[in-house]
């Protein structure tokens, strides 16, 4: 199975002091809200420790911002089990499905752009959860903060719609738009953004928009997301099984699964040593800029948030993540890295 | 009637060189989309000639990017048309009428968070179209522009299906909060955005999320708002009629009519004002961030744009708008204002 890929990451993440305590909160909030009403659905939701990814994602939030962001960070993973309400019962309302995904991501989209306080248009438990979680959000961060990671996340939950669209269509992408498309479905952007909240700081908008800043974010992006498929191909959850990087290699290559893996892999490689190359220009730019030293410490802070992120997503993964048992890669038959004693825990991440 | 208050806006705006050729392929734009579908629909809309809007608001605009614009700007204007297929003729329709519009903002919404060339997921004339004109529109432009028009102009589609949500209630709002309010729903903010489109430049990002930048364009806001409120209350539009400045005034001070224009005239020049004072520091606020010419002559351009939006849109509204015919004031007996003779070619702006 492949999670016999072990990266080399040349960072260490730390873990937040407040995990324990924010979980036990976090768990009682997803119940009480409604997001999750069966008690089988509450110990799957259990055991892929979203909470843990949160912890070590964001390390330095304060314990009550170690709760918001887990409550926020549930939402994109129970988007379509909160529209899954008739369709298990129901075959008929199967169909139907996507659509109701995809309005109430509209629906999600939308509720950072109104009035604090306006209570949501569609009325189901992830709305009224993610209007709660906003306002917390959003409090004290400037419009151009909100502007940034609202436009981020209304892409990340339209791509996802799309992204159920297709999953009647058995066409395998090609490389270059499936690498632009996986920037957006893989939800990294706006997780991105939510560092400076974590913290309490922003980073300068002229930073924010330098080019160089803007690839050092694409390169942490796709570093995680070929990170997470690899780690996950061929899961059978409901996603697209064709929307995986070794998946679109193989096709599109033509070759064996072993040699997509290797170049999705050194793919990978590519975008961390790109990550790791930019992040020590940072320092030069702000000089360049005539940036002060707040405003020099809040870039310090951005880029070792992203450090933590690459490294503490991929720490929760080997550990932890949605799917308790691994699946056979497609069309492929399990050769042997079922037995790969390495790693006793390790399990696939569910695409978010 | 009201729209004797003429203004003494203390500079003049130029017209674009391209309105008539533009205005034509625009008419048979709107009519090619199916946006408007009847003679009756195509008069009105011809007579409150919105391309002349747009020749006046963003003047400097090539000949192919005043026929987009125009084709932008009407979009907010016929989103209340293109919703009302059923509503006439059934009167059980009706009152699903607000939820129609907010589930077609939503989708409006969401457009430019998609990949470019993915079709709308509500298929309606006014999505297929806004789907249309976005590609022109965000052909050429930075993320950073893409996420600032495209959250401001999801502002204002939220508060406009709040607005119309709202009609049924005959609660006056509190004058603070009217005056939040109004800042979305008149629809400037990204209006103002636009204005860089139309010449093809972008304000650098630290003067955007600058204090004085944001101020400055509060200032402007809140002054073309307040000039359409004054020039239009008491509209017998399918608006809230308690969403006017000039009535928040009469029932929040419990004055006369003339007393509450008064005291709205008042604000809007204490806003010009405002306006006025702060433009003239930006060369200051540009030297202090270290701006080269490029960079200064964009703020500048922005800060003329500005002016010209100012200016251009209180032109269009003396001459032209969606209301051919004067309104009572809402409770006040006519008193002559009709018999004004200084602007024979007066009409009500329609809030947009």
């Amino acid at each position: 199975m492949p999670q016999d890929v072990l990266f080399s990451i040349p960072f260490e993440a730390p873990i937040s002091p407040y995990l324990d305590q924010a979980r036990s909160r976090h768990l009682d909030w997803v119940r009480a809200r409604g997001l999750i009403r069966t008690d089988a659905g509450l110990r799957q939701y259990t055991s892929w420790d979203l909470p843990e990814a949160v912890g070590r994602t964001y390390p330095h939030a304060s314990a009550d911002d170690q709760y918001m962001l887990m409550n926020w960070f549930s939402l994109a993973f129970l988007i379509d089990d909160d529209c899954d309400d008739d369709g298990d019962d129901d075959p008929d309302a199967a169909p139907e499905r996507p659509d109701r995904v995809a309005e109430i991501a509209r629906e999600l989209i939308t509720i950072p752009f109104r009035e604090p306080g306006t209570p949501p248009d569609l009325v189901s438990p992830i709305t009224l959860a993610w209007s709660e979680v906003w306002a917390s959000m959003s409090d004290g961060t400037s419009v151009t903060w909100q502007n940034r990671f609202a436009a981020n996340w209304a892409r990340f939950l339209a791509s996802h719609a799309s992204e159920l669209r297709l999953s009647a269509s058995p066409t395998v992408p090609a490389l270059d738009s499936y690498r632009v498309m996986r920037r957006n479905t893989a939800g990294i952007p706006h997780s991105l953004d939510a560092i400076e909240r974590s913290r309490r700081f922003e980073v300068p908008a002229q930073i924010q928009a330098h080019p160089l800043m803007r690839r050092l974010r694409e390169a942490a992006t796709d570093t995680i997301a070929y990170i997470n498929d690899i780690q996950s191909p061929g899961r059978q959850g409901r996603r697209v099984a064709s929307h995986n990087l070794v998946v679109v290699l193989r096709a599109r290559l033509d070759c064996s699964y072993d040699t997509a893996l290797r170049e999705a892999t050194r793919m990978t490689y590519e975008q961390l040593d790109t990550f790791m190359t930019l992040q020590a220009y940072m320092p030069q730019i702000c000089g360049e800029l005539g940036l002060g030293t707040t405003e020099r410490t809040a870039v310090e802070m951005s880029v070792e948030g992203m450090r933590n992120w690459i490294r503490g997503y991929y720490d929760w993964g080997l550990r932890s993540g949605p799917y308790t048992a691994p699946d056979a890669p497609p069309d492929e038959p399990e050769h042997g890295y079922a037995e790969d004693a390495q790693h006793p825990a390790t399990v696939h991440l569910r695409t978010r």
